[in-house]
């Protein structure tokens, strides 16, 4: 019933809007212990950064964390963490002239539905901003995660219809992108350009890896841990579509093609993306998601405005083209705290699990 | 944290195991003064049962509700309405013989993982017999939001790999397998004809729509109503995808393409799935599920048991070759389910929105 | 938001009015592999029965449970466990003249307020029945606990303002009134003749001691464990004050005397009722609740109907004089419920404590 | 399972250390379109403030509230409300010869039991300085309340064993000790000079009173409105004691003498204190808390350092001689926060109550 929070036992609550004094996030239910400093933070938040990839934003954010709480001597103290984060280039001016009008394919319409009332700078709350928070809990939980060898990677599948023909899990940090084919990268960027160029936007797919996730961690019926990940997934801003394991082809396939069959080495396959009746199997995690381009574009749209009056928008704040890669980190960051909160809640059942 | 609980003020609890003495539900949160009574309930439960197609299994519950509490002369009271299915066709001898044996594509190897101990007859709580007091709950959830004049229908697309070349939202009732395109029908009979003799199964897709939704209902950011209702769905067995509005397609795209621009008449296109920024616009919302072919086939498969030793298994048992049509009224009691808990929120929350 | 359930891991929602079919409750989030089965239950129950002294109401339920999920060969599964208790002696006549008038000291007018509807049939789930489902899932509680070698005992203080000159912390069992002096104990039966007799009730105060609680369980702010157990004490029906540890008395001490010093062999005093900063210390956890009489009483009282027309009452249903000491294993119930869940909570924490 | 979070719908999650950089709450589910600004907060936060009683501490904090995020142009949105108090004066340097000694009445030995590991310095969470973030939190629940012209108030009952000789619930403002009867004062006052010369410290009796409630808020079973608000005061650093209405003295009374009667015009006493079956019936809500004397003392007192050494205390920090009455805010804002709470969860329901 708090909307910005999430998780159960490793549980976040995130606040701030786009152009407002700051984002940030109070993480509680992280054990104590574990080391933590602002430089682990920053490391995570510089990879949500405006990049140098020509899909970029001009907004520059530094995304300075600063920990104002629950740690003490470089160790979490298992009380709640607060990170904070200032915004400094918050240049609300391009929001002014259509304060009244909603912009398509954002959230203007519908945030004021239900309140009636809006900061109408940058989307509010519903801005890409507020993952930054996420992004600081992430690396929260994935400090946390690092105790049990839990290492989430993600990979850019395909952007603006134009696909990687392989896949490699660990692609973060070998390009801007994170594209394992290069020769689709490249492609990509002269699409990135030419749709630029024309105001527009471009969609992708990411794909989400958890390795080393041990068996039994989940839940058989409503909080089974595909059906966590899944709405962690589609709960961030672009995403239209979340896959877990062999997902979409799982529906082609039949029972005998689909089911891993099992050696005493393990799973033959994994199209179950490593979690069987929502409870992890020990193999790898992975899910996958559809984003949807930047709503935000040049194009001229048309729309209304709060007294229904018909107008149109050219979107002109600054913008990135795809919301992939920095969506990639927001991604890791919530499959993070979903592994995160999971473990520890296997952590509370299984001690006398043999009588 | 607790795993068979589902929403926030209309709230759901589910118990028992698919050869136990009986499944069922606890429901807190239901408004009072909503007309209740077990036929209601007993009209949702038979769109589950083991129906008339060839897909079928032959195990036959009569699925009969009983109404233990939180209704008084007809209508609810406001308090925990107990709906109790008793189990009666529960015959656990074919399970007997592989009580050791992990069948692939099932839960036995993670529920093992996680609990150390499992109920083996069925599949316990992971069986598809649990969802029946998901139906009996979304029955409940459906008749609150009648008085929105909400409903929540299913539509399957695909099955076997053979699509519908035609979509009809209201598909539920004309057909057994609720199958807009007679054509595709006919195929998709032969198919799971030929399918079931080759002791295997089938995987498909299923459209759910909610109409008459008002502007308003969800949240800016975790709790969004799309990412909870992918979480639900997705929180259903078989299900491996969830896909809202243009979903999948959505990547493939430009931002002109897929915004959804205004008229004074309303949104030209709904390409967002008639959700913004976690928040409903007033349109229908769509999604669509990927459901994986049923595990139990009678197909050899190999497989290990308890002890790690490599066997095989051919699951005997009575099965559906698909899991659709019956997971279809599943999809729309979990739909349900998530619009009265995010209806009963945003009621708490609107009141003074303009003060 | 689900006003049922109690708990956050060790969790629990219960159902059923007074005068319906059944109450019962589903126990999640009990760890698998604990031997559990009707008769542990049984046994709890048995303790709340109307009992054989004197303030005794005529109602006789047998109470007896019924599992109906999560267990599987004499142990829990970790699965929801659902215990239903029928009601089998409910008579209804008494209530129905007075369906209509509010009855001073009961919900009924509150609870018309909240809901505009109610079952009034024995104060549906504001009856003191509703607590036998608290005492069934208070019943698994305790064999959770039963690892820890934690014993929770009540002993009744005073009875209709009689004391008992010494405290024993284990009289269950040794009298019907859980009273732990003799002469007391005498005194208060003839009390509690001689009011029977005027048609009126009595009060009185219950001393709840749990032992061997590990140090470390609770939390330093708002789930603090002495929080949890007031407001799950103060959350049984006729509780109108709650002491932890040295309680009211600590208003009148300066800090010195009230403050428990420490040696190398514990603390000296335990005025902290074995909670510190909301965290148990080791100690005897140690409360004290304060009972109402009972409101159903034979006197003639002031009272208004639905209509808001005055009118007299005289509550001719089968009521006990006292709540105590059928409120006994209640208190049992609920502190053991908050403790399991403590324990469990904690040790989703503690594992890497010291890294 | 968020031990620093509190509410369900209006839901506050406070962070920060006694002496860390800052403390501060983030404030979910309060409606929209409320006014709200820093004054108001200060407002509240100052009477938190050491006063000028010769009671108070000589820690000199301005207590600055910033409000960080949820509020657009002087009125609520609906988002989260972060309000940040940076710590400015906090002196640690008397806490660092004594780190590792556990301090009698402090929750230094539980919390060590609890996480392994504490920020020694001035009680890290389960500082007092910790309920900074309550009153801001508190103020912003009373904003809300407004709306229903609901007032909370405080009085001071005794301190050090001198009672006020009547009541008045609306003392606040009137003295620095809240005391309605300045003969009692002027007693207390030289008790309290009379103790600090002794070193020692002094506990007292606070009542709140919350008027203008109307009826039909809280819930029969566990979500009691008296079970929360008990639950809410006894997560109150000092308090041992609750009481709702008639109380301990419930205990001593009849049914006939205890149960408030009513006619046409309401209720003819208040026994029950507002709540009836854990439902609030539109009278006056009265709770009562006791407080423990400050365990901070400069008298010695025997204790054990983390090696289990023995050996003798004298807390020199800067410290209040009592809790009251800098924690009847507190008292305030935890009621005020459990209120608001329910009332969102009331309009949850009400709406269709009568169909």
């Amino acid at each position: 019933m708090a909307g910005s929070s999430f998780g159960k036992i490793f549980h976040i609550s995130t606040f701030g809007e786009s152009h407002g004094k700051a984002v940030g996030v109070v993480v509680q239910g992280c054990p104590p212990g574990i080391e933590m400093n602002e430089r682990i933070i920053q490391k995570a938040l510089d990879r949500r950064k405006p990049g140098a990839g020509p899909s970029s934003t001009s907004r520059q954010e530094p995304d300075i964390p600063e920990i104002m709480s629950g740690c003490f001597k470089g160790v979490t103290t298992g009380t709640p963490i607060m990170i904070l984060i200032r915004n400094r280039d918050a240049d609300s001016r391009a929001y002014e002239k259509n304060a009244a009008v909603f912009r398509p394919g954002h959230g203007d319409f519908s945030y004021q539905a239900k309140y009636g009332i809006r900061d109408w700078r940058g989307g509010g709350r519903a801005s890409a901003r507020e993952t930054a928070a996420r992004v600081a809990a992430g690396a929260v939980a994935a400090a946390f995660l690092d105790l049990y060898n839990i290492e989430i990677t993600t990979c850019t599948m395909a952007l603006g219809g134009i696909y990687a023909d392989h896949f490699d899990p660990v692609c973060a940090g070998n390009s801007w992108l994170e594209c394992p084919d290069p020769e689709a990268q490249k492609k990509i960027e002269k699409k990135i350009s030419q749709v630029k160029a024309e105001g527009d936007s471009l969609g992708g797919i990411v794909q989400i890896t958890a390795r080393n996730v041990p068996g039994g961690i989940g839940d058989p019926v409503f909080e089974k841990l595909d059906a966590d990940i899944a709405g962690a997934l589609m709960g961030i801003g672009a995403v239209k579509a979340v896959e877990i394991g062999s997902g979409c082809r799982a529906a082609l396939m039949t029972g005998f093609e689909n089911n891993d069959q099992i050696t005493e080495i393990g799973f033959e396959t994994n199209h179950s993306g490593g979690i069987l009746a929502g409870i992890s199997n020990g193999d790898d995690i992975v899910a996958k998601v559809h984003v949807k381009p930047i709503p935000s574009i040049l194009k001229e749209q048309k729309t209304i405005d709060e007294n229904k009056n018909e107008t149109v928008i050219s979107t002109k704040g600054r913008h990135d083209v795809s919301a992939i890669p920095r969506i990639n980190p927001v991604c890791r960051a919530m499959t993070a705290l979903v592994l995160a909160d999971h473990i520890l809640r296997q952590r509370a059942v299984k001690e006398n699990r043999h009588p």
